[in-house]
């Protein structure tokens, strides 16, 4: 069987102040009414029945992610007792799809990207499972639009024979963020992708890359497997994932997996990381502003306005690439230039007394 | 007997969106605790007791300024049915004066400018009730400390003999705002004084004065004057207030009236008419934000950020001299060059269909 893995664990403190422990990134309804969460399960329909879409998420986040999607079965929320980075996380929900169907393959797909051509996306994720079936290791690049350094980068060698028109390629390494001028001769070169961290296998073949590249983790994982069902699972889970390291599965897996195959799409994606995102989402005015609730503005260009509340009357005058969010209980005011830094905020109101209701 | 007049019937639209239609300027908290309406009465005790302390205000701002003072008595409100500018509602409560006492003396007063030296403010006032005495009409000169084109200016000529050590001039001439050019040569030649709208004389010498330039509408006084304690005053004034034209007591009266006196001040004075204004009375810290209310900021300089919600976090990151007012139910971001433009926002609220809710 094949199965969808949607990875909703994070937090997105670049996108505060909507974004909050109470309500992360992947619950936030950015890009019209629905959150992010539902948008990545609508996507996957019908090619995926809801009994196999599986989301791994920690356990204070089930509650509203269940909310917003009360379709999906209970039992198909996979609960991290704490987040430790992608690695964990896919090892954890493929040794319970494994317990189940030792023949799955899985999807493993995030709910924080934008996709705006979701027919198209699905046929990837088609011919994705006939690429996985032969054994690959498959993630979905991205065609790079501009020389980012914000993203991973994967670079492609000779191609394998087309599956249902997609030309999947082997892939030749993984690197990290690069700095400008590496970027810069990566997207000249043509033969790199930007790294999705969407990923299709067969759970018997990441597993056993887990075995071979992270064998004591690995072990964890078979005796958190031989748990499954026991009255004694939770236990033996939390023991062992409160001393886990963090690790990402680029790094832990990825880099020095056999047989990647990296298949290049074009699925209208966006990574919504942060408020610089949302333009690129949503449609500007003829000065170039863009916004989302009740405004009024003079003499302002180019910049975001985000207004959670309609009771609530958001001006501005003579200003220009700003980003302006106001929820019910903050208002961010942030130079666009300086969105990356919304995180620091977030550090600030954790180190200092008495401000964790904004967290 | 000396009376002090505050007027009290402005709304002060460039300090949306806390000057509101239901709590104009002269009823907000902007510096410390007490409204501006409170702090124009504490500085007149003990020159004056509370019944010498007349307001001129419209009838929707009474009950708030009553609550802010309650040891006003209620009659000492006069009330203008709608706001025809300073000449009207000085004129009007000249004649209320003037009914209860022909020798009263009357120092007209701001609720909207700060004054910081109030012991010397009250020595000013006394001073200038003696040169109101022997009949001239004073007017309270500021001295300008730059060269501004938001004020009026008064040019003096010769001096009077001193009176409590506080010289007098004759007055030479008013101006109106002047433009740059003009406005630095008054201000090198050192002869002219801000124009501050705070007046002293005696009830009967400013009658005379209306009676010599605004004829009609002196007319009209004496009619209003003679309904007053009668059933038909409301009635009488609401018909003749209605059809009054708009005017200034600077326009309309000084200008051209006799025996005009200037008395350069020097009490620490503030015009408190627009956001850039407040600055200037509070404390910036060492990047030169002045703040109020709960904040954090990053790489923020020159800001003024006035937040009256304590269970609402303001956050800015990268950005400089703007102007950041968060109300209950309104935001305004805006540089600080463009704090003047402030009434436009509310002239956009006025002439769009249903958002009188944020005037």
């Amino acid at each position: 069987m094949y199965y969808a893995l949607i990875m909703a664990g994070g937090t997105g403190t670049r996108l505060w102040p909507l974004s909050r422990r109470a309500h992360p990134k992947q619950t936030l309804k950015l890009i019209g009414d629905r959150s992010m969460f539902q948008l990545a399960v609508d996507r996957l329909r019908p090619l995926f029945e809801m009994e196999q879409i599986k989301i791994v998420t920690r356990e204070e986040h089930v509650e509203l992610l269940s909310e917003q999607v009360p379709a999906l079965p209970a039992e198909n929320f996979i609960i991290e007792p704490v987040g430790r980075g992608t690695a964990p996380a896919i090892g954890l929900a493929a040794i319970h799809l494994r317990h189940h169907d030792p023949d799955a393959v899985m999807a493993v797909l995030t709910a924080d990207h934008h996709i705006a051509r979701t027919q198209h996306f699905r046929d990837v994720l088609a011919a994705a499972e006939q690429l996985a079936l032969q054994g690959h290791l498959v993630t979905l690049g991205i065609t790079p639009t501009f020389p980012s350094t914000g993203y991973g980068y994967i670079m492609q060698s000779e191609a394998l024979e087309e599956v249902n028109g997609f030309a999947g390629y082997r892939v030749e390494l993984f690197t990290e963020k690069p700095d400008q001028a590496t970027a810069n001769d990566m997207f000249e070169s043509g033969c790199f992708s930007w790294n999705s961290g969407m990923f299709v296998w067969r759970v018997d073949r990441v597993l056993q890359e887990f075995e071979r590249q992270m064998p004591a983790f690995y072990s964890r994982l078979c005796e958190i497997e031989q748990a499954i069902g026991s009255p004694q699972y939770q236990d033996v889970l939390n023991r062992l994932w409160l001393t886990e390291k963090k690790q990402t599965i680029d790094y832990g897996v990825m880099e020095h997996a056999r047989d990647v195959v990296v298949l290049p799409v074009d699925i209208g994606w966006t990574d919504v990381g942060s408020w610089g995102s949302l333009p690129d989402l949503l449609p500007a005015d003829d000065r170039g502003n863009t916004v989302v609730g009740r405004y009024m503005g003079i003499d302002t260009s180019d910049t975001l306005i985000f207004n959670t509340n309609g009771d609530r009357m958001i001006a501005t005058i003579g200003v220009t690439d700003l980003v302006i969010i106001a929820t019910s209980d903050s208002v961010l005011v942030c130079s666009k230039d300086r969105e990356q830094d919304v995180r620091a905020i977030v550090d600030q109101l954790e180190s200092q007394e008495g401000l964790s209701e904004w967290l």
